[in-house]
């Protein structure tokens, strides 16, 4: 595939500053760009890296005027590379069909373009729609619907009843629809087991990146909204409610009941109790433990966690304890000696 | 399945206000709670609830005098709860036999009341009992043993010679008996592995989330005790010792040779240092990391952990400290004028 | 297999007191060990527990100048140990070929001296070299290179043409080479997918442990160099490089692009910012939080992370926090009735 200057700027709606019939055939970062390929520049401070650059083209910021090289001035280069890389690295589904080697249950309705890999396994009454993929060792089980466009990565393990909307990520080794950790525990200290009886349900454009878990509700459903991005080894528990357009960053957990608003951010390794409400547009810094509800556009960090900018004034503190110790020591005995 | 109130009630030894002959056919929640369903409420303050509830009958506190519905009165509505559910979700098992497009290995003593799904790989010399099912995907290495009534989920891998108990639960995408993580450092600072050669003993009643690990011995075992229960995501080292009914919630991680008393209950994301002896009845915040021995009934939080009620006074001060530095230096110049 | 404790005291490089014509044919740990194996004590002042050992020999730290059984005296025991122990397991490899129940895809370039499990899944172009063993439900996509000597576990998932080293280590669900987690943030806050178009390049003599998450690079590698040791559940995110020789324990996660030099020791439940470089031989206490780069030879712990020395008088104030508010409000009020 090739695409001219001309119909990549008007693609990501950024202005031209070069020869507009330059060919371009490619995506690379700033290292390894050759002639031939775009690259972008995400920040104005580094703009002497264009003086030798390879690159046929660069996407810069609008700071920028012009270079030694064609370019597309946008508002977020960031945002101009990925809508470019995309175009260029989007290959047309191509449905391979259902291996001979997985495993169909019964009474399914599966889209005749489809990809099903060898050694999968599809339980009975599975629904799968057009243009889905689901790689080798997947586990798909009873009444489980798939829409469509939707890649299931190497070894997922999706639970009966389960709901995957359309456009979804599901990345290697991650399970849907495990049961919920829920015991009531008798007098003898014995923990009896709460049946899990919920499902999950995730909705349109979500990625779930590795090895993650999202479990069954116990009664109801636990729900990832339409758009939203989860990184790896990420715990989500029965009945949470992740809104939509959430970024949610590696190793972090959610405790059971626990309800997230739209447009969330939450850092690597945090962790959230249950049955809190987390407001639209919140942001918790990495690492932090958050152990109450959080209002809208909140910005908290630390354990337990409260205000960001007043964390960070903490942080300084911290360190000085010591030493602020110390004085305090100083001080008393000052007093005491002047008392005498 | 049916059962009237007077026998549901018998059977969670509580006692009825209203008529016990209702029939009850299912269990919902609050929320969704319909005509023939019957309901719990955890919690008196919440009575008003009662009021318009579709519930054929609610299990509550003993607190809770009489209701617009039939109730049941318990001391414990959670529990309560949890065994009536039990009841109508349990389902007799029913053997489906060896899926023929499971592999088993050799020379295995495998009972014929059991369900192996398609793609689980049986090793050699393996021994299950009657009950058990593996689902689709698992990987069973040789010389395992499993009781009855385990449940083993999609794509678990239990490697060669560790031991599963009865009434196991192991959930999706959990490594039981990979190797211990254990390494000599010569004088080049390179890393020589050390053999993992021991095994994992999974005793009865246990249940183990998804994507878990539980690392087998240096030498010896690494040991979970009866009744146990393990949330996802969870890091079980070599050689450790978990006791009976411990809770341990997500994210948790146990070093090392660290062994745990009975009744221990651990929050999500604490980590536990090697070689330690935690008490029986310990409870550790989340997110605490313990790097000494504790006693029987500790309850400790923090990072080196403390006891928990310092650890809330301390969580009190902690927004503070930049005010505090502020005073302290205050009064070290205000002591300094003086002297002048 | 036998040995004496002539070739065994040679073989570590240590002086033996005792019968060198002893022989051995076994290794166990100090509780266990029987007559004819061989065992080790670390620590010189647990020399009474050689009392009544049934061992044939110990390996001993060299401040111990003799014992009731035979001993070789060296200058790290437990690295003799685990030389010794590995002399002892090390069985030969026994290639078993490729299981007529794997999946094997077309244009490969495999070595008729392998082992593929039943239900691996081998995807086209595959390059495997000698003595490879590929467990059980393995998934190796296409164009995936793996050198000799290598042992892959049951239910692992390596990516399209990553690159994976002779003698490395892979234990089971691990996941190589799923997508980084990069995005752009549209004005309307949607979030567009980078494509990750880059690979994962693991070298040789590499143990990543169960559970763990490499992602592949956004461009270019994501680079785990020879020697380095990962436990389980790590998380290792695009772009990022680690050194020669690290130890990096369970449940820790680097974020993208920040590199580790050679020697780097992270404890458990360490988390690194991306974009950051760690030097040589650094070491991070467990839990940390790492926001900043660090030298060479650094030893930092806390969150945010600053020097271990000052983070161990740090944690001796902070349990005294409440007591030192109450310092300073005395003070005040003294100061203030002075003033008076």
């Amino acid at each position: 595939m090739k695409k001219n200057l001309i119909d990549l700027t008007r693609y990501i709606n950024g202005s031209l500053v070069g020869d507009g019939n330059v060919e371009i055939s490619g995506v690379a970062d700033l290292q390894s760009v050759q002639a031939g390929e775009i690259t972008f520049l995400a920040n104005a401070r580094h703009v002497d890296r264009l003086v030798n650059t390879g690159a046929s083209a660069v996407i810069v910021p609008k700071s920028i005027q012009h270079a030694p090289v064609p370019i597309i001035r946008v508002d977020d280069p960031y945002l101009g590379m990925a809508l470019i890389h995309t175009l260029f690295v989007d290959k047309s589904f191509s449905a391979d069909g259902i291996s001979p080697k997985a495993h169909v249950g019964e009474g399914g309705d599966l889209s005749t373009e489809i990809t099903i890999g060898p050694m999968a396994v599809i339980g009975h009454r599975v629904s799968i729609a057009e243009r889905v993929t689901i790689h080798p060792g997947v586990v798909v089980g009873d009444d489980v619907t798939i829409g469509s466009n939707t890649e299931i990565y190497p070894n997922v393990t999706i639970g009966k009843r389960c709901i995957i909307g359309k456009g979804v990520i599901i990345h290697a080794g991650t399970v849907i629809g495990a049961d919920g950790f829920g015991y009531a525990t008798d007098k003898g200290g014995h923990h009896l087991k709460r049946p899990q009886v919920g499902i999950v349900q995730i909705d349109d454009d979500v990625e779930i990146g590795a090895n993650c878990c999202v479990d069954r509700a116990t009664f109801g459903i636990t729900w990832i909204k339409r758009g939203s991005k989860i990184d790896n080894l990420v715990q989500v528990a029965h009945n949470v409610v992740i809104g939509e357009d959430a970024i949610i960053v590696a190793q972090t957990g959610i405790s059971g009941s626990t309800s997230l608003g739209n447009n969330v951010v939450l850092g690597g390794q945090v962790g959230i109790s249950g049955h809190l409400h987390i407001g639209n547009r919140v942001m918790i810094g990495s690492k932090s433990g958050v152990h109450s509800n959080l209002s809208d556009n909140e910005l908290v960090s630390g354990y337990p966690a409260f205000s960001h900018k007043l964390w960070l004034r903490v942080c300084a503190v911290i360190p000085r304890l010591p030493e602020l110790m110390r004085d305090v020591r100083a001080l008393k005995k000052q007093l005491k000696n002047q008392e005498r």
